[in-house]
Formats: structure tokens, sequence, C-alpha cells
């Protein structure tokens, strides 16, 4: 009896993982477990310790432990997957997904093993193929393997409209469905500002410029940074959709999820509309799209299943 | 008339500066300004939109940016300075010094320019010598030029201690003296577990290693790092200070401040108790000390004297 | 110079003001000064007592004041007006619209003399006249008196239709124009489920009954309570319009606003969507309205003409 | 598996209990029941709805209901018993006594049959007999059965005593034993501000002024208000309590606990220092006491044993 912490497991201790599990520690959603692989176990228990020793500061109580042992992850309520590489220059992008698919592969029988009832976040690159591989590797059910892109995309744009309007980023929200950055497929007309349409306030090709620079908001980081990739803000996102789960809220999120039938794709990871809450992915929500955004989700869909082809 | 966001400006864009403009932004103590030099102005927007592009997801409304040019500091309502070079293998301690001093001269001059009523907290290390910098070179009110590092030293000292005892970190509080790190000097009997002096629950041996992992806390990081230094933990140390002033609180908070008799020192920058408000620094707070405790105390004058003398 | 903690007084300190009071001061928006007439001097002073005394449990740093004189509100960035007398059985509407009209005229006249530059929140009742009798008797610009209707309107709504999906009210929406209550004009095809306008969502025969709720929702609380009514959620409502304008956060909320032309009429107070930020009333945003919210609103307006004419 | 909201049930719908009601809401810990006898069920309903309708506006997440069956509180997470009446003029001790022991009783059986693993904090005066009578009628282990008293003692302590030297109540800590109110047992050489002893900030007079002071914390409240007694603090330390031990942190808190030896008294519930976590009482922390601490404790301890010689 009693009550006991929530556990949540971060794979992946770079700077997107180490900035979730301290936005995680923040909320206090629980105690956390920061995994990489061996030759970053020291950096990775670093991370950890920095984090726990902002703790007192900062006025959260929670456990931070970095390692490379898997038995550490035992009994997690929750599993985020950030692990794997960026891609490099030269790089092919089939080597970037067999890369990462083969340390899907890893790392999902690992956190099998020791959690075999624990709901998995993945956000690795190229997210919609990697939840995919997860999946499959895990044998879970689909409720309990969910993909992050869209709360990303959708703050991304709240972000540059806010900006536009002038206004509360609070009051600001964004639908996107299909893959990630480029593959988004957005609904502009279920964004809007404040309950306001964002078409009655901002013109079409100013819309469309914001468009543009969202679904090339990972790479105008990439571009200012030089060297690396965003972290803030996929972390934030991936916080959100913890809390959502390990809160039990049932929030209306954009998610990476496998679908049977919905929108008319089968055994496909795909970004839609769903409910998130103590049971992961709860509901898929169905909307009618028209003829325009069903050809752009065509692409998305033809997008993925390309990759999920190189994984074959 | 009317309500404006206060302004914060963050002088260093490496990981301490960006970690605490996050921070700040997700308090949303103001507007912040992340400041580094022309050839890192790209990264430090990026870093900033990334940081801006968290908040829609995680609800504060706060405007952040990068840049180079100290005019977008303007009328800053308190500027942090994390500035500054870390030692690198084979440098000798006054090439430290030397080079971070002249940063120091550069960042207030430029600072002054631009709000000559602000307030300064300064990281830079070694701290007790940077603040004395921007002491004299801002021609500032010693209440409006604090350093930071007690504040880390108890955080770290805290985290042990709550490890070490099982117990919250809410309910720890540890109290230094003097120079950061290997300078400190502890005053275990006013350290507490809810309220219980540490003598009473932990033996003196346990709590002399405590004491010696708290000095060496800032290498135990390095060390596990492998490459750069802590982060998260100075961050959250240089918010809680930042908070205390814009928010007026008037804590008790240990500070880097300008001693004119107090302790029996004279026109130098020491570590002591002081209440941080809306002032700056409001006070500073003159306890007895043991004779033990004033020997450790001048020795760590001392070693701040020494890092002066390099300064002339 | 120097930062100093916003000072906001809410007059009234019946259940609703003390609330809010509460809700500002744990927010740390500032420190907040509660005022009622001489003969409740004491209990205000009381209830102030009782809330600084939760602040050290709670960790808010935020002094509460009771008073019954004028002088300690003096130069508050804020003032909200909760104070007025509740219609009792067998009382006549004109009888408390002249009751409250004339407290409004006293109160604003002592805010007015201490406070010339502060902002005014109404929630009195009936809020649009009693909010045109303070800005008439203040006068002040429109932009800083404003009245609260609508965002405890849309909450209540939120809370139905959350309920009845089975959502987070996070990610709920709703848009009203027009009265408080019964005078309330919904804009359905503006409020949404995660994005999802509620038509999609919920039969329109259900949507018409949560309406039916949402306009009743005040009598709902007061039928329940049996003596009182509701002060939960207008002081939380009160409190987010008070948060948009401390910290300047240009949120869109709806709020009784003066129009001069806006959506047709002149030299009335009445709900329309707002930006509120730190100057008060930022903006007033025109929609285009179908025929039939347009009749409602003219209803709502005549409504509201009506309770003015007995003002005169 | 998943992750499922926990639940707390707060016994007793009036000022305190509703108040803890909402702050338990505010900090997402859970869902909230409030329970009130049959007569009180709708004006219970009618806060429960209120507070809900606060939910949208203040962003948390949680179910509140107001009910008169117990079996809505089935599987409770945490139970908290604020019911039972005030002494009004012209009652006797006893008779306070023995009609809010019947209460306990009554309402322990209704909590036990529904939440048999539950654990119990209690406010109901006079507290450490009421939580006696709860311990005796539930069957719980003493883990499982908490009264609250010198969360608030110290709340109303630490407030005075930031008041006294101007800074943040965050800062100053208080430390008593014994009972509540007139029984109360300060330690005030374990009462600091940043650490320091208050000994050496305040004169023992004023020390004495303001001990006197929390002593008669409570009355001073019934004065003010003239009609009722404090809510918000006592609400504020049940809601500390009810944190401590849901989100498992081991707290160090003064709490009201069953002795079984420690500071030599057998069968009796006293306050004490305690470590508050997921299992409830976790420990009792002894310290040693002077002469004079300890007569007043033996003090403390007879007004409880004649409190019980009522009840027999």
């Amino acid at each position: 009896m009693g009550s006991k912490r929530k556990k949540i497991s971060v794979i992946g201790s770079g700077f997107t993982g180490a900035t979730a599990a301290l936005m995680i520690a923040q909320k206090e959603l629980g105690d956390v477990v920061l995994v990489d692989v061996p030759d970053k176990e020291n950096p990775t228990k670093g991370k950890a310790l920095d984090m726990k020793e902002a703790s007192p500061v900062q006025g959260f109580d929670a456990n931070i432990v970095g390692t490379a042992n898997y038995e550490d992850t035992k009994d997690s309520d929750l599993v985020i997957i950030t692990a794997g590489i960026a891609r490099k220059p030269g790089m092919s992008r089939d080597d970037l997904v067999n890369t990462n698919a083969k340390i899907m592969k890893t790392v999902t029988r690992d956190i099998v093993t020791y959690s075999p009832e624990t709901t998995i976040i993945v956000l690795t690159n190229p997210v919609d193929a990697m939840t995919y591989s997860v999946f499959k590797e895990s044998g879970f059910p689909k409720e309990r393997v969910i993909g992050q892109s869209g709360v990303l995309d959708t703050a991304r744009f709240r972000t540059f409209v806010a900006e536009e309007l002038n206004l509360s980023v609070k009051d600001i929200t964004g639908f996107v469905l299909g893959g990630h950055g480029d593959d988004m497929v957005p609904l502009i007309r279920y964004s809007y500002a404040g309950g306001i349409p964002l078409e009655k306030l901002i013109s079409r090709d100013r819309l469309n410029e914001i468009i543009e620079r969202t679904r090339k908001g990972g790479g105008e980081i990439v571009g200012l940074l030089g060297n690396g990739s965003a972290y803030y803000a996929p972390a934030a996102s991936l916080t959100v959709m913890a809390e959502a789960i390990l809160k039990d809220q049932r929030r209306v999120l954009p998610s990476i999820a496998y679908l049977e039938g919905e929108y008319g794709y089968h055994d496909i990871y795909l970004g839609v509309p769903t409910v998130i809450g103590g049971n992961g992915l709860e509901e898929i929500i169905e909307l009618d799209l028209t003829e325009d955004e069903k050809a752009q989700l065509d692409q998305s869909a033809d997008s993925v299943k390309n990759v999920l082809k190189i994984l074959e």
C-alpha cells in the first residue's frame, strides 16, 4: 500500500534526454532514471547529479540518477526514448534509419525486459518509423507505444503566431497531422488565437510563411546552432506528453499513433489527433479531411512507408 | 503607467547562462536577453529561439532573445554575468584570472552603458575576484553588485545530506561562509534537517566526508562529465537570487558581498550571509564566529586577496 | 530603482474578494490589500491574517492586509471591485441596481483619490452597468476600467464540456459575447476541444443543454448552496485577468469593455473579445457575427441599457 | 496497469475542508471527494462544483465532487477529517469533546468500510484526542492515523517572525512539540531565520511575545472574524501533509503521532517531530529535551490525558 513515487526512465542522455529529465523532475512527476550506453555512463551520472543538486534550490523532490544499467529502470511507469544518432554530413538517410532502428531494437529489448507493463514515448528520428520499430520489437499493445512530433510542431507554430500577433502563447493553438517537419500537414482551419480562426487574423500569404517556417523549424535551429540541434522545445514536448500519461489527464494532443484503418491507413505510425491519458494512447480522433488535406496526408504516409521499406 | 514586464539580461550563452535564461523565463520573472560575443551570435539566437518554442508547451509568457548587441539589454532590471573561460589543462591560474578579468571589464562597460541603474549578479570564476572587478569597473554602489557561490555550495551540501538521511531536500538547510569550493567555510552548527542540528543526526566523520564532497562538488561533476562543468545547479542558484531581487523577497541567502569592515575585512568581496531583495544586497548579517571558523575565513580571505593581487 | 512588489487592492472582503486575494497572493503577483467597510474591518483583518499565515506553508511571499482605510490602497497597480450586495428575496432589481451603483460611486471615489493611475476590474453585479458606473465616476480612460463576466461564463462552459467529453479542461475552450448569465451570447462555432469545433463532437441538442446550464450556472450554485453564491470560480476568473494585466501578458479574454462604435454600439459596457495586458484593455477584437448572433447581442445590449436607465 | 489519479477524500465541507479540497486540487495531487452529512449534501455539491468551475481558469486537472454518500470515497489514497463542531458559547469542554468524539466514530467507521488501506489525517479539535479516537475506531496501524497541529502552529510562528524581521517567510522555520495552541511547547533553540538561531536576532522578551501570540493564534482569528474560525492556514497545513504523503516526500514535519514509549509516553497521541512520506508516519524523531522543555511537554501530555478521560 502507501503512495510510491512514479518512475520515469529517459533513454539517451543527450541534450534532449537530459533536459526532459530535468523538466520531469521539476514537475515532481516522479523519480527519473537517465540511461545511456556504458561509454557515456559517467557523463550521464554527472548530468543527473548536477540536476539533483538543483533540486534544493528549485524546491522539487525527485531522485535523478544516471546509469548504463537497464536494471535501474526496473518497473518504470513510463519510458521515453531519445537515444539515437543525428544525421551527419555525408550520411545517407538509409544509414541513419538503419543505425537508429538498430538502436531502437536493443533499447526496446532492454526496456521490455525490466518494465513489461510500461508505456513508451519515442522521440528518435525519423520518429514515425522509429516508433514503429519500437512497437514491433516491444510486442506491446499500440496504446503503450506513442511517438512525439506534433506537440513540438504546434509549439513552434504557436510561437511564431504569438509573435506575429503579439499575443500570449497561452491563447494560440495549432493543429497538425502527418509526419514531422517537412511532412507535416497543418490544419490551419483548426488553429486559433483566443478561439478566433487564424485565417481571420493573418493573411493567407503570411500564414503560409509561418507554416513554412514551422516545417523548417528544426532546421532553423540546427542552422543557428551550427553544431547540434534543438532540445529545449523537444524536451518540453516530451514532458507534456509524460504529464498527460502520469497524471491521467486525457489531454487532446497530436501523437504518432499506430493506425488500424483510421484515416484509411493500416499498419503504420502516423501523426493524428489523439487523447493521451493514464493508459497511454486512449483514443484516436478521426476528422473529416478536405481533399487537399487528405492528399497531403497521403503524401506524408507515403513518406513514412518509404522509410519503413528501408527497415525491412 | 501600466505594468511592464521586467527585463533580465544574461551575459554568456554557455550552458549555465542558457539554463539560467530558461529557468528565469519558466518562472515568468520577465523577458530575457541572452548575450554573447559576435562569434557566437547565431548559436545564442538558436538557443533563445529553441527556449521560446518551449513556452507554449510549458505555459510561460516570456520573450527570450539571443543577441551580440548590448543595445538589446537597454534598461535591464537585472544583469547576470556568466561569461568567461573555464580553466583549461596547462593554463595557469594567473592566465585564467587575467583573461576573465579582462572579459569582466569589457562586459561591465557595456552593461553600464545601457543599464546604469541595474543590479548585477556575477557567476564567473574565480567569482570573488571577478565580482570585485565588476564592482570596480561599474562604479555601482555595493548593493548592486553581488556574486553567487554560497547558494550553489549549500545546494550541493543539502543534496548530499538529504540523500544521507533519506529526507526531503525541502527540509535540509546548509550554511557557508567564505569562498567557493575549496575555500568554503561550512558552519555545520547552523545546518539542519527539519530544524534539528545535523550534528545530532549524522556522525562527525560522515559530516566531514559530506563537507569534503561539497568542497569538491564542482570537480566531481567536471570529473564525471569529462568535458565541461556543472550548469544545472549553478543556473538554479542564479535563478533563486534573481527571483529574490525581482520579487523583492528579502531572502536570507549566502552571497559574495563587498565588505567594509564586516567580519573584520575591508575592500574585499567575500561570501557572507546576506539579505537579498528589491534593492539587491539589502543587508550583511554579522555572526559571531568561533576561533576556528574565523581562522578558516581568514584563510579564505587570503586566498581571495592573492587572486586580487594578480589583477593589479 | 530597485524592484518593488506590485500592489493589488481588492474591494469587498466577502468570499469572492477574499478568495481572489488569496489566489493573487499564491501566484506572488504582488502584495494584497483587502478592503471593506468599517463595520467589517475586523473580519477583513482576520481573513487577511489567516491567509498570510498560510504563506509559509504554501511558500509564497506576499503581504496581505485587511483594512477599512483607503489610504492603505495608495498607489495600487490594480484594484478589483467585488463590493456590493447580492439580490435578496423580495428585493426589486431596481433596488439592487441603485444600491450597488451607490456603492460603486463611493468606492470608486476612494480608489481614485489614492490611486489615480491604477486599473480597475469590476465584478459587482449587474456587472455591465456597475462597470459603466465605475467608468463614469472614475473619469479614467476606458483602457483602465474593465468588467469580468466572460471568463467565468466560459470557465463554466469549459467545465461542463470537459465533463461531457471526459477530456482535460486544459484543452477545452469556449467563446461568449454579451452580458453575464442569461444575457450571454455563446459562439459555439468558436468553441473547441483540442482545436476541434465542439459541433463535430457533441450533438446540437446536448450542446444546447450545456449552454443552458452555463447560462444558469450562477443560479445552479446559488440553488445548491442555499445561502450565498459562487465564489471560487469568480475569484479564479478575476485572478486570471489580474495576472494578464500585472504580467503584461496580452491574453485574449472576454471582458466587459466600453464600446465606442465596436459591434455597432456606443457608450455602453458589453462583453466582447479583448486583449488584456499591461495597459489594461489593450484591444477590442471585432468579429463578423451571423444575423442570429447579432440579434442575440442586440438583446443583450438592450438588457444592459435597461439597467443603465435605472441609474439615471 | 496504467497511471490512475490518486483519490483524496475530505470529510467535512466547512470552510477548512472546502479550502483544503481546493488547495489539493490546485496542486493536482489527485481527484477530491468532499463529504458531509446528508443535511449539507447540496451545499457540499455546490462548493465542489464551484471549485471545479475554477479549474479551467487555474489550469488544474482534478475532479472534485460533493457527496453525502461514503461509497463515493471508495479506495481513497488519503482521507482528511475536518468534520466536527466548534465550541459554542456556553458549551462545556466535555460536551465538545464528546460530540466530536461521536462524530469521529461514525465518520471513521464509514471511512474504514470503503477504504481499509487508506491513511487518515485528523484536524478536528481537540485534535490530540480526536486523532486518538480515530486511531482506536479504525483499528489502523499508527502509521496511517496522524493529526495536524504543529504545521499550523509553526506557520503562524513563522509568519510573525518574518514580519518582525522583515524577511521572506521561506527562510524562517519554527519548531514545536506537544499540543495545539495553548499546550504548544515551542523549541525556540530549533527555530531560525536563514539558519541563524532566532535568539541571536530577536530579544528574549520579543520572542516571548511572539510565542504568546502564536499560542493564541487561533483565538486571534476567532476574535477578529467575530463569527467562525481560521481556515486558510489550517487548510494549507493539511495540504502540505497530504502532499508529503501522496508524493512520498519524507518531509520532516511536526505531527500528532501515536507514542509507544517515545519521549517517555505511552498510548497517547501527542505532537512530535516526524517524517511524513508515502507510508504516512514513517518515523518519530526523538530529541533530547531540557528539563524545562520536558516539564512543558509533560503538562501538554497531561492536558491530552485529561481530555482522553472524558472520552472513556
